[in-house]
């Protein structure tokens, strides 16, 4: 049963599509054709983006322009733009653009991080440190994520205590938010439950987020227990854009339009209003001049259903 | 909270693709693919399926040739072969090749009754009254569809009220069980709850099934709702094959491979052990073969996952 505990209970949607949903592309997306992605979401009422990443760009080209991007993008009032970090030197070229929040990461599963980061944990603990001891007092958010939540690619099922640990340290090491990322979408109902059970015995449900991908269909559905134990962050991507570059075909995010379709029949969608409709236009139009696959069938379905309107638009 | 009451506390899978699936196509799946398809499903475990319609050939010209389906299909034992009746002729016609279920079926929605079905409601539960006449004492099973449980494309929400006033009276006429079909995928798990707790209210668990659509990708997280409740029957179609002859692209049923990926995460998939491998498997195969577009994102990624054996098959 999902009980809100009221009419400012809403669940704060941190739209990734821009950073996550695009990152694996092939085609390059042009730098202005970002920014005009990002505004164009907050022009229907998404209020917390993740726009850029500020990564290796010989690992991933496609978020080579996040200074651009973030520097020139028109920041609107209340609006929170915000970037991933890696390590130290990530940061201080995000510092110089100004991110309202930033976003630090590490794995539950010590063979993913090391197969995929090349690091170990602990040794991803340690960046974390650097960059919340020099993010201190400054104005930007920290927002720590964790991979693999629920399985592993390599090692198979997580260990939900774990999760909690980490959690649990990524918030003394002064994150002020951790988000727990399904990062393969392999995990149901029943793992994801156990794992947030884990989880919320040691940390309040006001500081933790959803991040899950759609590999096995189940995103949507795994993000009722997170909603039902009164988690209010989720983030999703236009479209359901994403996917890893190492799984060609890999199915993405959890689709923004499929999201917020759910939460406006809760009661619990973003206000003040989000104009899903619109989401569903961008999502549908971004999709199509890039010959991108869309993913979201909140957002197939709506399009059908205002294409009457649309034309006259 | 999904509570498992025991290790026998299992969902029976109602495989509807041979039916549900297939009778909007437009390409025709010749008689013997269609039996080569459900003796192919029940290869993989599933034993309760829906395989033809008796309905009016020039409506659904994909389904004229139920009769030959269901006397040309082995029989497994153990294993249920359904078939949908609209009225009395066709369950004479159905009668003569032997269904081990008919299923019967109603709305909650006056108008979508009016303009689908060309009938009243009232005049609906006539036909089913003789139907329910016709087969007493026969060893069929009966089951009663109710549609457009939460919304109806052309008057909007679905009074919850009224949707239990006619699962009740289904049951009271003689069907053995009912089952809820969110027959436009408009639902969510908010107006999934609310129809299912005034449903429980007077009618039990056990006598309940979910037959949902996929149109806003809401399908999943709808089932949620109904397991929490107990509820342990789900129609499901291979592929998410299915939708509307009238709604062009209009997403289909809820996935089996993704609905039997859930269950099985939960320790609620049917016992026996379902194929769910065989299943995707099939799903992508036919799928291929008739140009189909698979909605299964379970399916597709099972099949990538096991691509490096099945090249060996």
């Amino acid at each position: 049963m999902i009980v809100s505990t009221g009419a400012t209970d809403r669940v704060t949607i941190t739209e990734v599509g821009p950073r996550d949903g695009l990152q694996a592309l092939s085609v390059w997306i042009p730098t202005d054709r970002k920014i005009r992605l990002v505004s164009d979401l907050v022009a229907t009422g998404l209020h917390d983006l993740e726009v850029a990443s500020f990564v290796n760009p010989a690992r991933v080209p496609q978020m080579r322009d996040g200074r651009d991007v973030l520097s020139s993008v028109p920041r609107s009032p209340g609006v929170r733009y915000a970037a991933l970090v890696p390590n130290l030197r990530g940061f201080q070229d995000a510092q110089l653009v100004s991110p309202d929040r930033i976003a630090v990461v590490t794995a539950a599963s010590e063979v993913f991080q090391q197969r995929n980061m090349n690091s170990t944990i602990e040794a991803s603990f340690q960046r974390i440190e650097q960059i919340v001891d020099a993010a201190r007092g400054g104005p930007m958010r920290i927002r720590g994520y964790i991979s693999t939540v629920t399985d592993c690619p390599y090692s198979g099922p997580v260990d939900p205590a774990r999760v909690a640990v980490i959690a649990e340290r990524l918030l003394s090491l002064g994150c002020h938010e951790v988000c727990l990322g399904e990062t393969i979408g392999k995990g149901t109902v029943a793992t994801v439950s156990r794992m947030l059970d884990a989880v919320l015995a040691v940390v309040p449900a006001d500081r933790l987020g959803l991040h899950f991908h759609d590999t096995y269909g189940q995103a949507l559905a795994n993000i009722i227990p997170g909603l039902e134990r009164g988690i209010r962050m989720i983030d999703s991507s236009l479209a359901g854009l994403g996917g890893c570059p190492f799984a060609p075909g890999a199915a993405g995010n959890v689709a923004t339009e499929d999201v917020v379709y759910l939460l406006r029949g809760l009661g619990l969608a973003p206000s003040p209003a989000v104009d899903l409709e619109r989401i569903a236009f961008i999502g549908e139009s971004f999709c199509h001049e890039f010959g991108l696959t869309h993913q979201s069938k909140a957002g197939h379905a709506l399009m059908r259903a205002v294409r009457p309107n649309s034309l006259g638009e």
